[in-house]
């Protein structure tokens, strides 16, 4: 097969993808409050063609297990809102795409379709919501609520949400605004649909008071991968982000995913399956080893243990770097995690220390380590081998695993014509990333097993 | 009195502050679209050391009264989401200051704590709310309530909002972050102090994600003209915003507004009174005149008509240019606007389009017409007359009354030492406004009479 390019996007997460990454020497700790330091990853991602940068997002300090003491070893407690940066971001660059997570379970469609809106007038079509409905009880208490709703009903209110947010992107048709100064009239009454929404979960009766997005729709991501979580990411999104950690599952995924789109009649080359990636580079293998070996080693056992608790009970006292317990009885509500889980603890020398490093470090991501020319074998691996179309890259530590990918990995990348070196289309994400404009809804036609997002 | 400056803010209304000026030949009817325009706004409002740029808000296309066919008139319906841009222009600033309207009544304060924050940290210091609690209908209509909220309770909220918002701010002292790479402990949690809000309005959690504001708490205006509204402001607010047609009605506003701080133990010079002010200037007062009877004709029936109705009924058929009918009986929903509306209707040669011009033109703000040194003389005359502590300047089209105010009238005040031709204090708005930083509740003094904002 002929080279072609992958989708590229960098994903950064606060002070680093991995838990630990702040803690090495060389590591800026307080990377993700330095605005400097984020105008650079930007303008570096920007030279490198990269497609969008990613953030990922929750209104809460969130965490699945840990400790009250283990709290105070997060380092991704304090963090930008992902909206406001994206502002800043917009206008220090030209071409740059950039994605942001926003909850559809804390928010109001009105204002989430207006803020994307605005940034994608400001932006001049750059910018993208992955639609998440997340997963903590600590965003639920900041809103209200003793607990988090249901899995079902998150994406019940989910898929309405979004319905409702590209229904108010509609309210004008793209050629609505006449601004007649001779009659005086701004807009052609004709061309505004006010949405009228009158739902289950959202009444919103509309219009946006801004004109269409210059995307049409902002890029829409999505990365549940629930049962529901698909088939909300194939009815709705360009691109599908996933944690992916090894190529057999990753590639099952990318079928399944592929033929869901098409069994709605969706085109399957217009939903991106993009995975996570955390790649720790080195000169040589044995250097990028030791740099994996110096992170894991970083993982407190506070921050670890607290993860093991579910499924092998409480491991105080035991010697850390000793066998694991037999597992507990799985539990109904930990299903999958506690099955994953097992199986990784069976595997041969593994340590409570090792199973807890590995948890805690990368979150559930593809964690790669060997040199520049090794990480691209396996992105090439996974691509060639229809896994996926693409990855967001996440830089585990600030800025040197940033400055790898743009000095190291994305050049090799480019050489082997697997990352592009200038951007296409017409200066949007939408157009860079080789995705069609939606036409407005009045506009569309009605051709069987058409593309409701071309 | 020895001159001393006036606090001056640039009030962005759309495509213009009058209703028509997107209509005259000389605007950019697309002006609040045009990011360019926004970036040279806002950087020549730094280079006239101009205080900060100022956005009124509405989650809706809103208007009190005109008709269906009005709204085709309305050119303030396409317009951005203000803390989005605020992001944008942050970056490509350095010293003007941000404030942005947004409303209580329709968001959660975990979000607003949290945009404002990050905002305040990618903007080193240089951001402000302004608290409103939404006056329209439609903005309900957006948010899943079939009409809005009584105008008490809006307050009620507002109150509560407010207050959990600047706990929420409080969330971490400001050396709570201590990032000790050697013991992997990211913050000391003696210094977190979530706020565990549990009230009539929100029950809140916390803690917020992210580092206190640089500013300790973002600046705070408040633009309330009624009892409720002038406790809350006077309560909580740095800066009250206020919309004043007349220098002894407008001296009176902020004697109520000093007294009523000090009152309740603020010192009343840290509660700073700032009305708009609309300045139509002119090379010579004939043109600045004849400029502001274009304006004021290019105020369409349509638009202007509905705004008379509910005091004069339905003045279809009637001569515009000939006298207003008699008023009808005072409604108890618009007791105050109805008597203003009387009131205006009786001077002398007023007719139906004078008196429509007047209400649909700067929306009861301060008009004044000119030479750059005749509106120079009236700012002086209100400010040196204990009638305000500076102004918000509002351009009634765009760019060229911008360009007049920078070019001409901010020169004229510099000149006369009424207007800072330097920057002040520390680098962020609160130290450039003269105001101090609020120190972190838990270091506050609790001695009487002690500034809650100080």
């Amino acid at each position: 097969m002929a080279a072609r390019p992958m989708k590229l996007g960098l994903n950064i997460v606060a002070n680093g993808a991995h838990a630990a990454g702040w803690r090495l020497p060389e590591a800026k700790a307080d990377a993700a409050l330095d605005f400097e330091l984020w105008t650079m990853l930007a303008t570096r991602a920007e030279t490198a063609c990269l497609h969008f940068m990613f953030w990922a997002d929750g209104a809460a300090i969130r965490h699945n297990a840990p400790s009250q003491e283990a709290l105070a070893y997060l380092a991704r407690i304090d963090v930008w809102e992902p909206l406001t940066v994206i502002g800043a971001l917009a206008a220090l660059t030209k071409r740059l795409g950039f994605i942001a997570s926003v909850s559809t379970t804390f928010n109001e469609p009105y204002h989430v379709a207006r803020k994307l809106a605005s940034l994608d007038h400001i932006s001049k079509g750059r910018v993208g919501w992955n639609v998440v409905t997340s997963w903590s009880e600590q965003e639920a208490r900041n809103f209200g609520r003793a607990a988090l709703m249901p899995h079902a009903q998150r994406y019940a209110r989910a898929e309405e949400f979004v319905d409702v947010v590209t229904a108010l992107w509609d309210s004008f048709e793209d050629d609505a605004f006449i601004r007649d100064k001779a009659s005086g009239r701004y807009f052609d009454a004709d061309k505004l649909h006010p949405p009228g929404h009158a739902g289950r979960h959202f009444a919103v009766e509309g219009p946006l008071n801004i004109a269409r997005p210059v995307q049409g729709y902002p890029i829409i991501a999505q990365a549940g991968s629930s049962g529901p979580g698909q088939a909300l990411g194939t009815r709705i999104a360009d691109i599908i982000y996933t944690a992916q950690k090894d190529k057999a599952a990753a590639a099952a995924f990318y079928r399944a995913i592929k033929a869901q789109a098409a069994s709605i009649g969706r085109d399957p080359a217009r939903v991106l399956v993009m995975p996570g990636i955390l790649p720790i580079i080195g000169a040589t293998r044995r250097q990028a080893a030791d740099r994996f070996e110096a992170l894991q080693e970083l993982v407190p056992p506070a921050l670890g243990l607290p993860l093991l608790k579910a499924s092998f009970g409480d491991l105080a006292g035991l010697d850390l770097d000793g066998p694991l317990p037999p597992p507990l009885p799985e539990s109904n509500a930990l299903k999958s995690e506690h099955a994953a889980l097992v199986r990784l603890a069976a595997a041969e020398g593994m340590t409570i220390r090792k199973l807890y490093q590995i948890l805690a470090g990368a979150s559930g991501h593809y964690i790669v380590h060997g040199t520049a020319s090794d990480v691209a074998d396996r992105m090439q691996d996974w691509f060639e081998g229809e896994a996926c179309d693409g990855f967001n890259l996440m830089p585990a530590w600030l800025p040197g695993a940033a400055f790898d990918l743009f000095d190291q990995l994305v050049p090799e990348l480019q050489r082997r014509g697997l990352a592009q070196t200038a951007y296409a289309g017409d200066g949007t994400l939408r157009g860079s990333l080789g995705l069609p404009r939606p036409p407005h809804r009045r506009h569309r036609s009605s051709a069987p097993g058409e593309d409701r997002n071309a």
